[in-house]
């Protein structure tokens, strides 16, 4: 069945990749331009103790979420600078949230949306990486071993593959 | 017997909060000098097929691992344009490596290190967090539900704390 | 009286804040794309005596204002990375203007222009502040208590709001 | 008396500007490293309405402040890359703090330091001058006309020249 | 002859320069969007010796000229932040290739391509020139006076002039 | 005697590479600190006609001169962020000047200083290069086929090994 299935769906390939094993930047000239929007999430693992003093700490204000909240705004609107071989895209919104989902469970989701030529996946992801990293940044004084954990795309859509949502 | 312990080390607290909640840069004048380390880690997990396929199509040349590798590289060196609080430092050395450690399971390790007042765990981690957001482009065409798991810290050296390494 | 005037246009509120006091992005994806123009103003106050000395040492050549008027250009080109929640825009036109309107006093100018989804207030004012900044570098030598006075909008054209002109 | 005092002290020159007019970076590798420090303030003027508005949108969490501290600081950390002749500079502590001084009357204060051979007295006028322009992104749509007034320096300490305060 | 041909053709004046002498960025609004195209070559003459060692360095893997192309890449995306008059453009495309043409002599050509409503030559001399100083700077220890040739445009596309090549 | 000399000093290797091809980031920490020092040289070729056009434009004021000394010193102040394996460096100063050679013949010198770990041709040779393509973006209108020939190192000083100068 494998191999049947195999047969009429050619074996996929990486972007930016070219057969002789060099690098190239996609050329999204001839592509349509339609709405684009991308959901990626990060889960931060730390100890139920830590929670409870980074809650605490952020009592008075919430601060520190806004500073994570800002740091991956600000990131996805680089992405084309961080990103080797992505393309220059001109966001139209851009959103970072926080909720605990469990004791010392962080999520952070983020999204990206934009009318272009090209996906923002990139951008999701890497507001979502740069969120996360400042609330590690935050909060690893009071426990070096917190953790990113699963990293990854939740949603996209818009383009010629549609929309996308992992399982 | 927690509670002993309790009373003699107060509750630690998160980094660059003031007790009203607000926001602050760490002034590290008073801090001493020390050669400073930190290795971060991050797991890229995608399909068996998906590694055959990434590997393929890198045989002939490494490149796709150079394009992940030097953006981890100039991400390191913008850590304090990317991460609000952190102060910017003239990093002596940043490397990042790749290893696959399971079958479709690609490890990313980076390091830093300088001779600062202040520590380079940031920088590690941005390295290897912009890494593993660069192989996700180029290997989102193969699969798009590839997620990094488990970016970490793996040890630190340098500063008043002194070594830390995870468990 | 004011009453009345209340009932009829509800308070305004500030832009990029949600009900519950978090911050968020304003989608532009559903504005339409008018022709955006905007023209900030910056007063730079010094003593006629360091006028005297300002205009002496750039009688030969002109730049110390070409050194201003760059700064700005460059500037107004980056503030989606400067103000955390403004929107990247490709602008079509930028311009920096100085004039002496009063002995001591120096008049900057920008403008910022393009066919946008959004408004460029944030480019004419990022302009005209990294100008006056940059002048102030210039003559602080002179004079470290030359202040930059009144710098605020003076028009903005285009969008749903449509021309606004300050008092 | 003044034309005595003339004779002993010359005519004071702008920084970075040659005798023929051309610019220069000045070479601060012959100056001693010392302790430095820098005090801006701004002041931005709106309704005592808005300031009403304003208040009560941020009264759940003190996240737009938070914005403009954050795009603050940032900004000080690039002060050489948005002020052309400026030196780059390791800064060990940058602060953004706001007071309301009267009924509608913002005063924002930005301080700067380290240990360098140059002042950090431009870190201090662009981390005060990105965190007002933030509050006048964030303040607009409630009164364009918001104005910010008499952004200057307060203070600077080290170096050569020692201490200077604003009279 | 020359005469005649003067009084047909009015003398060309340089972009970004007004009649008094001062700079400006030209308001592109009013132009067309076409699509755009240029190409731009660079030659890096060293020693055949040298090329022997680099090729043989880098004959595992094509690393050393993955990083040129990378850097020659990104530095495209940033023109409008390295060339102060430049328009902020969205690219479609950017290339960067290597050939080695004669002993010891490596040719770099570099695309660019949009659709716009100003040209991208300079992203394709942008992205050859930091190609090139790569490439130099990785094979410096190799023999110090390796030089960059002849860095020049070889075509250009789109526009009110349309197609230019060089001779 | 080839053979004998090879015998003493062991071929020269690139930096940045390791035996196996791969790339690497030199590890400046172990270096000593000195006073650093380069100067890096271009000519830029246009017809006498061209420079003409140049020098009656730039008449009255020299500002076409300072846009590309400027974009010259503050591209020197990214070097770490434009080339890829580079040390964030503090530069103490940064020169760039023009002089006329020839008929049509402009030639760019460029320095960098500093007391560091690693050298500064790389600071010098970026500053050079965009030095050169922002002269290249003011005249390309008067003559598009404008080429800069010769981009290279002249001298430099400091650190291991010592003085070099271009023969």
């Amino acid at each position: 069945m494998a191999t049947l299935s195999k047969r009429r769906k050619p074996l996929a390939k990486p972007s930016h990749i070219r057969p002789d094993g060099s690098l190239m930047m996609v050329d999204v000239g001839p592509k349509a331009t339609t709405e684009r929007f991308a959901h990626a999430r990060a889960l931060v693992r730390m100890s139920a103790e830590s929670e409870v003093a980074l809650r605490k700490a952020t009592l008075a204000k919430g601060d520190a979420f806004a500073a994570a909240q800002i740091a991956g705004i600000m990131a996805a609107k680089q992405t084309a600078q961080l990103i080797p071989l992505t393309h220059p895209l001109a966001l139209s919104k851009v959103s970072v949230e926080f909720t605990w989902v469990a004791a010392g469970l962080l999520q952070i989701d983020a999204t990206a949306q934009t009318s272009a030529q090209t996906g923002v996946e990139m951008e999701a992801m890497t507001a979502v990486a740069i969120a996360a990293l400042t609330m590690y940044d935050m909060t690893k004084a009071l426990e070096r071993g917190i953790a990113i954990e699963s990293l990854r795309l939740i949603e996209k859509r818009g383009g010629k593959s549609g929309r996308w949502r992992a399982s």
